[in-house]
């Protein structure tokens, strides 16, 4: 039935006017207004934090058809704010487990899963089945990513971002208007900036920031207010404020094609050990881990223990070492510090744990 | 094990050090912080659009002990924004679906829930055995029960109200700060005001007031940021903005007992007629829909139409009638009109649809 382009109109029956009858009622809305959200296609990048309350709501208000792209598994600790899962998904490909969660709520609607990344290669297939972007992932390359496959397919992108107690949201491309690269037109390299799984967060703010995304949504597919174009709304949750801060379109940047920030590449390659490999030859290697006294604390596979910033500071502090395997959450701080250790020690060997602990936690490895 | 008063604090175990990793990180949560919310006891008043959220993402944060007050049954109309409840739910009580779903997200906690309404007889035993009341309601004669009640047991009550595309938040009674009287000292007759279920809503914005209420009890309970006390919130959803109004103590204002504000005995009195009763003596009522244009498509159980501000600019549209039968969907406007009806002819006989459209739907009449 339905069909992009020549796009067929689904009108809606008796159930489901009933069902949707607080949003028919306002004049804002009415039954034309609850037949274009049935008539619209949402693709959501990432279903996370931001991914799941977005879905959730977008699901509930009866927009007709979802996309949703993640590689990744359930995981216990993501039950703190990623509330489409429950106890029983854990190990669940996160599409599966959301689209379980999301019929349960709304049998419906359609719900299209991808379990993958976004690349390069899928992007803009995947995006050209879609009316609406959702942008909800945890990787700057991703949002850059996603922003230029948005512009590249004319379609509006509905941006999310969060950071301790802090967030943002803007909509990108929306009617030719301004992008993602007009407030940073290159991304910073991702390796050097810590991830939620490294500084932890309230549960409850990327909860806001993603019904405040789709909030957006509705209001681009209802064509109501003010859409959040060439504005970056900032929100910060300890004070429950906001700020609204313009911005406008850099007519300079041209996007002509699809690129890739591989990270790895940029920066000078660090060598990587397996967890299974350093554990066959444990001995070989002086055990280092590089993380925080609280993430040390929750887990560690041994080794001394000196947090980043000191060791920066101190380098000597492994002068005695010849052989040295560098561990943090990920894997990104630990190459990160092998960087700048080369620079005093170029002559060591030094290797960091790949995936780092998490790799050790949920056994892949 | 868990008993106020003389509290025995609850530790953490290493399944909780796990599920809540990522806020044992933040420096300012950790360990103590969490162990802090496991101990923390929530009553939410009103399990609707926005207890929903709330209690979700409370649930997920790890608050070890939530209590739920609500009367009312899952109606298909709620699916649209109270998200805790499923397909399967409609027909249950309200508590009960959501004690259901709050543990299969988190069975780790434990909930209470109360099947009854806040009531002048049991608010101070209720709120006796919590640290902190969300009040979620949609009336007004409960939010300041729920605000006087509080006051007279020393809780901080986290409030909030939607109306259309806007919502409040604030945190009365903080530390004794101003309190729900300080901002409008005496309830407004709610018969003349409106119900969501009258004048419809966005089904997000109760989810992200919902949300907001979250956020400021998770502040209270780890002691962080800056608390809405002496502030109301008011947020505008079509046009993603907000405002912080400040407000202050009204020393002049003691609340010394409760009082439940029963508008219906304020108000002259409006002859009220079962569909039941209406049912069997059909033929002798002319019959009068005075909701909007909206509503009647949606549902209608006959007679003329009549919308409301047309019937109260022009009365004499009755003129000819002698026995006069009135509906909209609760109740409440067809009574408010027959107030001003009675102005303009006394003599007449003119009743009021007991319930409302609702109570012939729900099949409760």
């Amino acid at each position: 039935m339905e069909r992009l382009g020549s796009k067929l109109v689904r009108m809606l029956d008796a159930t489901e006017k009933s069902r949707y009858s607080r949003h028919i009622l306002l004049d804002e809305v009415g039954e034309l207004g609850q037949q274009k959200l049935k008539n619209t296609r949402v693709l959501v990048i990432g279903c996370g934090g931001l991914g799941c309350p977005a879905l959730q709501y977008l699901a509930a208000a009866g927009v007709g058809h979802l996309g949703i792209i993640d590689d990744d598994r359930v995981d216990f600790s993501n039950l703190q704010r990623q509330i489409l899962f429950t106890e029983n998904h854990v190990g669940m490909l996160k599409v599966e487990a959301a689209k379980e969660a999301l019929h349960r709520l709304n049998s419906r609607i359609t719900i299209k899963i991808y379990p993958t990344r976004l690349s390069a290669d899928n992007a803009l297939e995947l995006l050209n089945d879609y009316d609406i972007i959702v942008e909800g992932s945890d990787s700057f390359s991703t949002k850059y990513l996603a922003n230029d496959a948005a512009v590249l397919s004319g379609k509006p992108l509905v941006f999310g971002s969060i950071f301790k107690f802090e967030g943002q949201v803007s909509v990108f491309n929306f009617r030719n208007g301004p992008t993602y690269r007009c407030l940073y037109p290159e991304p910073v390299n991702e390796t050097e900036m810590p991830t939620c799984s490294e500084v932890g967060m309230l549960g409850i703010l990327p909860g806001i920031i993603g019904m405040f995304q789709a909030n957006e949504v509705l209001k681009i597919a209802l064509e109501l207010g003010n859409v959040l174009s060439g504005k970056l709304l900032i929100y910060n949750s300890l004070e429950a404020s906001q700020m609204l801060l313009p911005f406008s379109k850099n007519e300079t940047i041209k996007i002509r094609k699809l690129v890739e920030f591989d990270f790895s590449c940029t920066a000078s390659t660090v060598e990587e050990i397996s967890y299974a490999a350093y554990a066959e030859a444990k001995t070989d290697y002086f055990l280092v881990d590089v993380r925080e006294q609280e993430e040390r604390e929750l887990f560690n596979i041994g080794g001394i223990h000196i947090p980043l910033q000191k060791l920066v500071a101190d380098p000597d502090l492994l002068a005695e070492q010849e052989r040295i395997l560098i561990y943090c959450a990920s894997g990104k701080r630990s190459a990160s510090v092998i960087r700048e250790l080369k620079k005093r020690f170029p002559q060591k060997i030094m290797c960091s744990l790949k995936g780092g602990t998490a790799s050790v936690v949920n056994k892949d490895f």
